[in-house]
């Protein structure tokens, strides 16, 4: 096929940069996002900038939406100047945004009865890792259509996972492992205070568990190289992991699947919350246990 | 110092290979248990056979307990034919029991009292690791004590943590190393089959979480490896998880330490030990997540 | 002020038995619902049927809603056909369905923008109550229109609290009651089923916890009367405590309010809707509980 | 049968005005207690002083024992100076301790190899009950021993309930009744939160709450006569629902029941207590949902 028109929207903190690598790939790019700074810095980059969804989709072979929450890809995709209005019959929808799968099957629907393709890719790992195209992509949809615009996805992505046949597979893999790393990371925290409270040094354990059973990325990494030196430097704040944990409570409630641990470990974030260390990185959780043992017991030096 | 004599109290499915190495190794050990086969068995193999815990403490400049729980570490080492009576002072006991931290500093403070010098020292690791003489091994107390023990401790371990300078911080990290290996397998399942449940493969899952913030031992080992091959047999057993949570619900209601994720957890293993998996590896536990999402969804092939 | 014509939207298991009420109290009524038959039932007692929401409000003085969920709501009063369209200045909105607290302040502010006065009052008790018209009604909002709507809650009502002067307040209180009464049920079936396998009678746990500080109207009522008799005919089903649950999820989370205890009994009637149970009367999460204890262990007579 | 004598052993906050309305009832009574002052008030009002638990089993028909867990009954029956030692055979051991259903059970056994009888009869309510002697009395085991001693309990309590024929059958509703009392306690406070935090104030919330399915015995007393008042003097302290939750993790663990609500509850316990509240009345759990709400939010006056 010749190299499609691409069309993107939402510009924010990791939208922007993978919209920019597209540009820099030497795609045409038309942009939209409620933001106009946001706009012009792609404009200024080379990109089109247009004044509404329905318009990107007017200038695209294949539109990607990276926006917060469904509500907002639904505002995006629907109504009069949407996004499907614009779009020709066969072009592609991709939705990078991460939001509930059973969101992502709703808007492939409606791209169907519109004559469109759709599939949805959510993306893992951090801002720095969109803005140098190392993503992960976690993609659910006709194998086919993922295949023809991997080429797209390749220069956003490090790698580029299939995850299964239906639209909102890639979504419930990117659900299911954020609860599992959101999980291990209160897992974590809530037995290392327990072993400083026993007066054990946080680097012994750093050392002993890493080389057991016990062993995990989130304590070699989040803990490790940044809570446990009081670098609370949001890479993935703790809103955004509540946020997760909302989208895998809803997940588990459409499918019927009672999450015992998942639920509580939501309520732990949200205590964390509560607390106000919505803007920490995650590691900042190790808050919520210090002030539960006591002021008097400090994880990491001074 | 010239080669210490050693006793060796408790030969079930960890101390036996345990003692065997020591005897193997050319130190003269004296053993006893109440399983007169067991005895046996050391005793053919070139131990000597005591009868009683105070003839093992007769025999030895270093005696080491390795049983189940407190209970019976207070039945061997107390009393008229404790071990206590029968050592020298100034002799060593290690405890490589996987007790509860409160205990280890009980029978330290009543070492002392005796004249004897105590650390405790419990294990990781399965009876494999036993038999191949290298256990990981969680020393708590005086580093003087346990560097003196070290080439003992190194014919049973591979590598020997000092984990604190008192007596139970072996015990503590210990602890802490099952409490997170435990709560991470509790996590990863129940993520699992909520992916399960929306259609994802399970392979699929353990390739994305293995490559993400996600990755940890027990997906890797536990699940890949064994339980969605349909391989139980126990490495591990959940009646063992079962009773290391116990043991840390034990130690945080000791300092008064506040654990909600982990104490759900355990309940999780409680479940299991109800619906009669107590023998299975511990990776069985995906059998309640099975019965939690319904009869027709199957981890892993049939 | 003269007798007001009166509004109602919802005409289902709850909303009918209200109107009707209303009508037979000899109120002009003006109705709309979704479903033919349920309006032509209200038609044929004398009320007014109108064919768009519109409609209701240009015949009314006060109207109610009383509808499942806020989305429905918000279908009901905005748009070209909504009930704010048709209401004149200075018209009065009581929304007396079950939501969250933020979307009853959300209508009351567009309500406000529209010049109307509205306030909530969501109400308790079942069906067999809306149809005596001894309704508990909980109402929030500016207590000078609650007094004046007064006469028409009391003919649906036996008591009408205020709780509040901001509109919300009664959706509040709704909510709190239920995740008490949803999760004292869960706490008592919980406890019971331990002493059911301790080998006690549930009718001797039943007298004593009613004679102590652990007496509760679920034990003596829901249990007592219903589910130890195995009664499971719905009063209150399993889906609605279920949605209520997640309504005070929704209510915290807005708040910020971390409820580990409330999100662990919510998973609880998840496990109970997974099992097939949606349609038992709450008390049938006897069932749930059941299966974790071991299938020869039984409640009540069979 | 003539007038039994009785021994009482363990005199403490309910233990003394228990023996001391025994004494008052013209029974013999002979009792023990550690501690020479609590011996010596009992011995001023007419009681026997005893030295030992064995002396007291020499002069006693029926001995009873209240003391606070079970290794101290275990201490005060058995060995060379225990009270098994000196009861005559046929005499009557009648333990009162809350203590776990297993050891209840235990005890049992060891009396019958003695020739004994005994049956366990926890007591409910509080030290002025004690006072009073209008305790509830849970009792288990052989109904004809237990309504032998009938006029005996009748003197210390209200209402006697024959929980059922084996011993540990009153330890079990006792445990039972007390995780329920417990639960709700919590499940209260934490929906009180969520309702204060939406600015509800508590009047209202014990008025509705009190008047439909979620009335219960704790909002209205606990926290409505005391706890909402500031009012944090020790009926019922922190640290016995504590140690009631501890028995029943226990008895669930001895009978592989999962508990998962019950088992948080016993963490949010543990909260209060890592929190210093150990001291207060068991509605001071108030201030720990205080704390995650945010110190702004305050339930009842100043």
């Amino acid at each position: 096929m010749t190299t499609p028109r691409i069309g993107f929207i939402g510009l924010g903190a990791m939208g922007a940069p993978m919209a920019m690598n597209l540009v820099k790939a030497g795609y045409a790019v038309t942009v939209f996002d409620l933001s106009p700074p946001a706009v012009n810095r792609l404009r200024d980059a080379g990109a089109t900038a247009a004044t509404t969804a329905r318009e990107v989709g007017e200038n695209s072979d294949v539109a990607i939406t990276m926006l917060p929450r469904s509500a907002h890809v639904e505002a995006a995709v629907t109504g009069e100047y949407g996004l499907y209005r614009g779009l020709a019959k066969g072009a592609v929808h991709i939705d990078m945004s991460t939001i509930e799968p059973s969101a992502s099957k709703r808007f492939a629907e409606l791209a169907q009865e519109n004559g469109l393709r759709m599939f949805d890719a959510p993306v893992g790992k951090s801002t720095a890792a969109a803005a140098a195209g190392v993503l992960t992509i976690m993609a659910g949809g006709d194998p086919a259509v993922v295949d023809e615009c991997r080429p797209i996805l390749d220069v956003m992505g490090e790698i580029v996972y299939h995850c299964g046949s239906e639209v909102g597979a890639g979504a419930a893999v990117k659900v299911v492992n954020n609860l599992v790393s959101g999980g291990i990371l209160v897992v974590v925290a809530e037995a290392m205070g327990l072993g400083v409270k026993a007066g054990v040094r946080p680097e012994i354990m750093v050392e002993v568990l890493g080389a057991t059973g016990a062993a995990n990325w989130q304590l070699a990494n989040t803990l490790a190289q940044k809570a446990l030196k009081r670098d609370y430097e949001p890479g993935f704040a703790i809103s955004l992991i509540h946020k997760d944990c909302g989208l895998g409570a809803q997940m588990a409630e459409d499918l019927k699947v009672p999450m015992p641990v998942s639920g509580l470990v939501k309520q732990q974030y949200e205590a964390a919350m509560a607390a106000g260390h919505a803007g920490l990185d995650w590691g900042g959780y190790l808050k919520v246990i210090e002030a539960a043992i006591g002021e008097d017991v400090a994880f990491g030096a001074a």
